[in-house]
C-alpha cells in the first residue's frame, strides 16, 4: 500500500495526481477482499463501485457536496476514502463500525440505507432544501440497476422529474439484470448496453437530423424526440431526466472527465455507469451471486470458511416446498430480487414457468400473489421480514382484508447479525400481528419449518410463516409432511413451578434452559406456542392452572409482539398471575454476531435461565 | 327510466342495441346522481366512468372476462350494471352494499380495492393465473391516470412487459393529472394529449419512415423506435406495452369499437382513454375536486348539505399550521395527492414553494421528507392514517432508524364510516407503537391538536399526529400555541372507583361516560393519555394507587394498540390491577356512519359507561 494509507480524508484524494488513481484503486480492492474475507460483508457490488466511489469523491467536493448511496452494498471503498481506515478491519462486528453508510458514523454518509430505492427520495428531498437555503452544493445519488426495479425509485424520478431541481443520478448497471432478466427496466438498460446507436458519430447524427426540416413546423419537436433514436436513454427522458451514458464505471480516467462534463449540467440527470460486479476479484466475478453477501472465505480459492454441518432454516423451506410443489402444480412462487437468499433458486431451476421474481418490488410481489390466489393458484411469496415491511398494506389490504390464500415466507426474521439495524426482522410480530384473517406462525426448528409449510397452504387463508437466518437446530428431518392443527401450540416439558412460552428459534433455548433452571432447584413447563395468530389461549389457560409464572421468550421487539399479546389475553382474562416478557426492548438492535445479540439481549439458554431465576426471586 | 330496469345482469347489457347506450348511459348517470346525492360517495370518478364501465361489460364477456378497477372510485356505474339496483339506494350504508368493488359482494366484483396503484398487479396476476389453467378470458385493469403514479402500478408494469401475457389496462385519464401538474407522468399525459402527431394520415407515417433505409441495416431499429414519433406513449412503450389512444371516454361508441379493436391484440397493452370527471352534471364538472368524495347534496344546486358548526380537525391542522410556518419557514408540507383532504390547500396556496404534492406515492412522499429533514429543514408530511401503511418501512427505516424531524400528520385516523374497512385508520397506533424512537401523540380534540402541533415541530424528533375524519368536538379554540410537554398525560376528571385512560377522540366520550357512571354511582377518574408512545408510565401508576380498575379507551385495534401498550407496562410492573380495554376486535370494520360504529363497538360514551358498569359488577 503506498497510496491509500495517506488517505486521511477525500481532501487528500483530491491533491492526489490523476494517474496514481488507478494504482489507488488497486489497493482499495485489496483492503476490501482482505477485511471481507474476515468478516464477512457485501463483496461483490463494493468491488464493482470502486473506481465510481474513487471518482465522486475525486470530482465532488465532499461532504459540503453530497453522496447518497441507494442500498449501500457498495459503500466499502467510501468508507475507506472517508477517514474511517482503521475502524476498517473492525467492519460488521460488535462494536465495530456499520457495514453500510450510517449518518451518526461520519459526516460523509449523508443518509443511512439499508433497504432499497431509497437514494433518489432522500436526494430530491436534500436537494430542495439546498435550493430553499440559497446553498450551491451538488447532491449525487449512486443507485443500482436493480434498486431501480422499485417502486419508490419511479416515484422519486417522476417528481425529481417535475420539480427540476439540480440532481445527479449515477446508475450503477452492473449487468445483473440482464443476466436475471428482471423486468422491463431491465430489458430497456439491455437496450441501452447493446445498441449501436451510440457508436454514430456527431455529425452523422447532426446530418441525420437535418432530415427532419423537411417535415415543416413539427420538426423542432420531432427533432427533440428523434434525439433519443440517438441518445438512448428514453425511460429516463420521459420521466424528465437528461440521460448521459452508457459509460464504463471501472475505467477511473474515463469516469472522471465524464463526472467533469456532467457537473454542471443543470435540472435532474442520469448517467449510465457501466461496472462488473466483483472486479478485480477472480472468484466474485465468476460467482457474483455467491460473493453478493457473503461469510469468511479464503482469499486465495474463495471456498467459503463458515460451513456448518447443520441444514439451515432456508434450505428446509426450500426442499420442503420443492417436495409439495410436485404434488400441486398450483404451487406458484414469488421473489422480490431474493431467489437465493429465500432459497427458491431451486424451485425457479424446477419449476420455471411458476416462478417469478419481480425485482426489488415487495409491494407489486404480494398484490401479484394475490392476484394469482384471486385466478385459483397457490403462490407463495418469499421475502426477508425486513423488506417485507414494505408490503404491510398490500397484506392488509389486498391479501387478509379478502382472505385471499396467499402464503407469506419470512426468511431472516429476528436478528440477522452483522448487517444490523437496517436489516433485522425484528418487528415482523408486532405489525403482522394486528392484522385481522391473518394467520402467523414461527416454527421452533427446521423440522418443525417443513410441516408449517404444508400446513400453510392447506389452510387455505392468508398464513405468514416466519423463521430465522442461517442454521437450524441440527434435528431429524422427517421424511413426510403433516398438517399442523392451527393456532395450537404443544407441550415439551412439564414443570410446576413456572412456564416458559416460547415462539420460533427461541423454543429450544427455552428447553435448554429449563434445564439450566432444574440444576437451580426451579422446575419449567416449556411450551413451543407455533403460532402468535390465533394464540393458543386453551394452552395459556393450562399454564395458569399449573402456575401463574408465565414467561413469554421471542426474538422479535417486546412492543406490540408475541409477548404483549399474551400480556394482553391476560389482562382480558383478568386472573392473577406473574408475566415475564423476555425480548427487544424498545430501541434499534446494532450490528453484531447474532449469538453476541441473543446473549446481550437475555434470549439464549443462559440469559433465559438467569433472568427467570432473577425474576422468581 | 327505459333501459336501465331491464338489465339484470350484463349479460342482459351485450343485448341491447348499440343505439340505445348513450340512453343507458344517461340514466346510469341519473341514478348515480340521485343516490350519492343522498348517501354520498365518489361521485365525480363515477360519472366519468360511465361509457368505460358500460362499454367494457358490452365488448367483454363478463364475468367470465375479469375487470379489474384501481381504487373503485369510479365503479358505481358498474354496481348498476351487474346485478345491484336493487341494492343500489343502500349503498355505503350500514348494512347496504359498498361504495368499492368486494369480492364477497358480486362475482363480478373480481378483485376489491380502496387504495390506490394495485389493479395492474392483481390484474397481471389473475392473467397468470389464466395462461396456467389454459383459459381464455381476458383480463382487464381499469386504472385512473393519478393511480399511475404509485409506484406499485410501475413495478406492475414492469413486471407485465417482461411476462408478456395478455392484459389489457384501461388508462382513465380524466385530466386532472394536468391541472395539478403532479409527476413527470402528468407532463407526459399531457404531451400526448397535446400532440399533433396522432392527427399524421398513415400515408405520411409510412413516407416517413422510409426515409429510414438509408441508414441501412439499423433502419429497421430505427423505423420501430420511429414509430413512437408518429405513435406517442414511449414511456409504456419502454416498459413492454402496447400503447393505443388517446381516445374520448366519453363517446362510447367511439370506446365499443376501439375496445373491439384492441380486445384481441396480444401481449400487455394500455388503451388511453380521456375522460371528464363529473361528465353531465355541471356541478361535478365544475368543482370536481369537491365532487371527488361528497356527503349529501342537494341535486338542483350542487350545494352540499352535510354541514356541520363545529371546526373539524382537518381545518384546526391546516390552519395552525399556516400560524406555524409564518413563523418559520423551514417548515415544508409533503402530501401525496390528497391536499384538499388533509387541509394541506390553504398551505399550498400560501406557500406554493414550501409545498410538494408528490402523487399518490406515500412511500417516497416519507423518504422525500427525510431528505428535506436531513438538508436542514422541518417537513411534515400530511396523509390519511390508512394510506401510511404504505409507508410503514420508510417511516421506520428511512425516518425513525436516524432519528430524522419529520412529522407526519395522519388524518382519518380511527372508522372513517361510510367508505369501510379498506379506508378505516384503526390499525395505526399499532404498527407506529412498535417503531423505536417515534413519537406517537393523538389530541383529544381540534384545540388540542393545534397545539400538538406546535409540540412535533419543536420536539425535533420523529413525531406522528393522528386525528380522526370529520367535525371536532366544538372546543374553544386558543389563539396562542403553545408547546406540551412530550409523553405526558393529564388528568381530566378524579374518581376513586375506576380510572379510565382515554385516548384521541374518545377522551371527550370517556368523560361524559363519567358523568353517566356518576348517575350510577360510581366515580370515575378520567385522564386524556395524549400521547401513545412514549407511554405516561407515572400517570398509570398515579392511576393504580387510587383504584386497581382501569379502562383503556380508543379508536384503534385492540391487537397491540394503546391499551396493548398498557396491558404491557401493567404486566411488566407486575402489580395486581383490574383492565378493561375498549376498541375494534380482531376483525375488519365494516362501513356504516362512525356514529354507528361507535355504538356498535362500545365506543361512545353510553356504551362505555355500560361496559365499564358490566364489568365492575
Amino acid at each position: 500500500m503506498k497510496v491509500l494509507p495517506s488517505i486521511k480524508s477525500p481532501r487528500d484524494l483530491r491533491l492526489i495526481k490523476k494517474e496514481l488513481l488507478p494504482t489507488l484503486c488497486e489497493e482499495l480492492r485489496k483492503q476490501i477482499i482482505q477485511t471481507a474475507s474476515h468478516n464477512g460483508g457485501h463483496l461483490g457490488s463494493s468491488l464493482g463501485a470502486v473506481e465510481i466511489i474513487t471518482a465522486l469523491h475525486y470530482v465532488f467536493n465532499t461532504p459540503e457536496d453530497k453522496i447518497v448511496f441507494d442500498t449501500g452494498h457498495q459503500a466499502y471503498a467510501h468508507k475507506l476514502l472517508t477517514g474511517r481506515q482503521k475502524e476498517f478491519d473492525k467492519i460488521r462486528t460488535k462494536g465495530g463500525i456499520s457495514g453500510f453508510p450510517k449518518r451518526y458514523e461520519s459526516e460523509y454518509d449523508t443518509f443511512g440505507v439499508g433497504h432499497a430505492s431509497t437514494a433518489i427520495s432522500a436526494a430530491l428531498g436534500m436537494a430542495i432544501a439546498r435550493d430553499q437555503q440559497k446553498s450551491h452544493d451538488k447532491v449525487i445519488a449512486v443507485v443500482g440497476a436493480g434498486c431501480m426495479t422499485g417502486g419508490m425509485a419511479y416515484e422519486a424520478m417522476q417528481n425529481a422529474g417535475l420539480l427540476r431541481s439540480d440532481l445527479l443520478v449515477i446508475l450503477n448497471d452492473n449487468q445483473m439484470f440482464i443476466s436475471q432478466r428482471v423486468g422491463a427496466l431491465g430489458k430497456a438498460l439491455t437496450k441501452l448496453l447493446t445498441t449501436k446507436y451510440v457508436q454514430l458519430a456527431e455529425e452523422k447524427a447532426t446530418n441525420f437530423l437535418k432530415r427532419f426540416d423537411e417535415l415543416g413546423n413539427n420538426a423542432a419537436k420531432l427533432a427533440k424526440r428523434a434525439r433519443s433514436i440517438l441518445f438512448p436513454g428514453t425511460l429516463f427522458e420521459e420521466m424528465g431526466f437528461r440521460y448521459f451514458g452508457p459509460v464504463n464505471g471501472n475505467d477511473i480516467n474515463a469516469l472522471i472527465d465524464v463526472l467533469e462534463d456532467v457537473k454542471n449540467v443543470k435540472g435532474p440527470v442520469i448517467l449510465h455507469v457501466v461496472t462488473k460486479k466483483g472486479k478485480g476479484y477472480k472468484p466474485a466475478e465468476d460467482s457474483p451471486t455467491k460473493f453478493h453477501g457473503i461469510g469468511l472465505f479464503d482469499v486465495e480459492t474463495g471456498d467459503s470458511l463458515s460451513k456448518s454441518d447443520c441444514i439451515s432454516f432456508t434450505k428446509a423451506f426450500s426442499n420442503a416446498l420443492l417436495k409439495l410443489a410436485e404434488k400441486d402444480e398450483k404451487i406458484n412462487a414469488i421473489t422480490a430480487a431474493m431467489p437465493e437468499g429465500t432459497g427458491l433458486d431451486a424451485f425457479r431451476d424446477k419449476y420455471p414457468s411458476r416462478y417469478f421474481d419481480v425485482g426489488i418490488a415487495e409491494e407489486h410481489a404480494a398484490t401479484f400473489a394475490a392476484g394469482l390466489a384471486a385466478g385459483g393458484l397457490k403462490p407463495i411469496v418469499a421475502l426477508y421480514s425486513t423488506f417485507a415491511q414494505r408490503c404491510f398494506d398490500q397484506m392488509l389490504h389486498d391479501v387478509a382484508l379478502q382472505k385471499l390464500p396467499v402464503v407469506f415466507a419470512l426468511d431472516r426474521a429476528g436478528v440477522v447479525g452483522e448487517d444490523g439495524p437496517t436489516h433485522h426482522g425484528v418487528f415482523d410480530l408486532s405489525f403482522l400481528r394486528e392484522i385481522p384473517q391473518l394467520i402467523v406462525a414461527a416454527p421452533a426448528d427446521e423440522n418443525e419449518l417443513q410441516h408449517l409449510l404444508k400446513t400453510a397452504f392447506d389452510a387455505n387463508a392468508p398464513f405468514v410463516l416466519r423463521y430465522p437466518r442461517g442454521a437450524g437446530f441440527n434435528v431429524k428431518m422427517d421424511g413426510e409432511l403433516h398438517t399442523l392443527p392451527i393456532g395450537k401450540g404443544h407441550w415439551l416439558k412439564k414443570g410446576k413451578d413456572v412456564t416458559i412460552l416460547a415462539i420460533g428459534n427461541r423454543v429450544h433455548p427455552a428447553l435448554q434452559a429449563a434445564k439450566l433452571l432444574r440444576e437451580q432447584g426451579i422446575e419449567a413447563a416449556v411450551a413451543n406456542m407455533r403460532f402468535v395468530k390465533p394464540l393458543d389461549t386453551a394452552l395459556i389457560d393450562e399454564a395458569l392452572n399449573n402456575s401463574p409464572y408465565l414467561v413469554t421468550v421471542e426474538d422479535n421487539a417486546l412492543a406490540g409482539g408475541f409477548g404483549s399479546a399474551v400480556a394482553e389475553y391476560l389482562a382480558d382474562k383478568q386472573v392473577s398471575h406473574k408475566l415475564l416478557r423476555l425480548g427487544y426492548p424498545d430501541e434499534f438492535v446494532e450490528h453484531a454476531k447474532s449469538s453476541q445479540l441473543y446473549g446481550a439481549f437475555g434470549l439464549d439458554a443462559e440469559h433465559i435461565s438467569k433472568k427467570i431465576l432473577t425474576w422468581m426471586k
